[in-house]
């Protein structure tokens, strides 16, 4: 792996990770009035295709940041139809 | 263009506008507190390190994507720690 791979994993890392803390204060929270429905709708649909176009230019930073961070971002969409504000 | 770069291109816009009606939102309600701190800190850093990453790759829809999406995530972050719960 090289220098500009490692930074690219770690750039996924993080932006991945950070639905992380999110995920967690809305599931102990119960509330998600203040997320937008909008966003994360558009957000999962962009992630989907993000991950196409990892896929079709085999770069494995970007289809494995977006794999998980579909899994992350659409719970929170889950959580946004689920906890009724 | 050729077809992938358009997906890529695709993708990077649904997944920065994504972040504008939650800007709008939270700009109208002067409410942030179901918004996660955690989240937007850790997504602003690794959307810094995904420009970066783009920049190196000469990846233009990663570049593009990234350079709008930190802009507002950055406002949603500015939000967070300006409208306290």
């Amino acid at each position: 792996m090289n220098a500009i791979q490692l930074l690219g994993l770690s750039a996924g890392a993080f932006t991945t990770i950070s639905f992380l803390p999110q995920v967690l204060k809305t599931w102990k929270s119960r509330s998600a009035k203040d997320l937008s429905l909008g966003m994360f709708s558009f957000f999962c649909v962009g992630v989907v295709m993000w991950l196409a176009y990892g896929i079709m230019m085999r770069d494995i930073p970007v289809i494995a940041a977006n794999l998980l961070t579909l899994v992350l971002a659409s719970t929170l969409l889950f959580f946004k139809l689920r906890f009724k504000d």
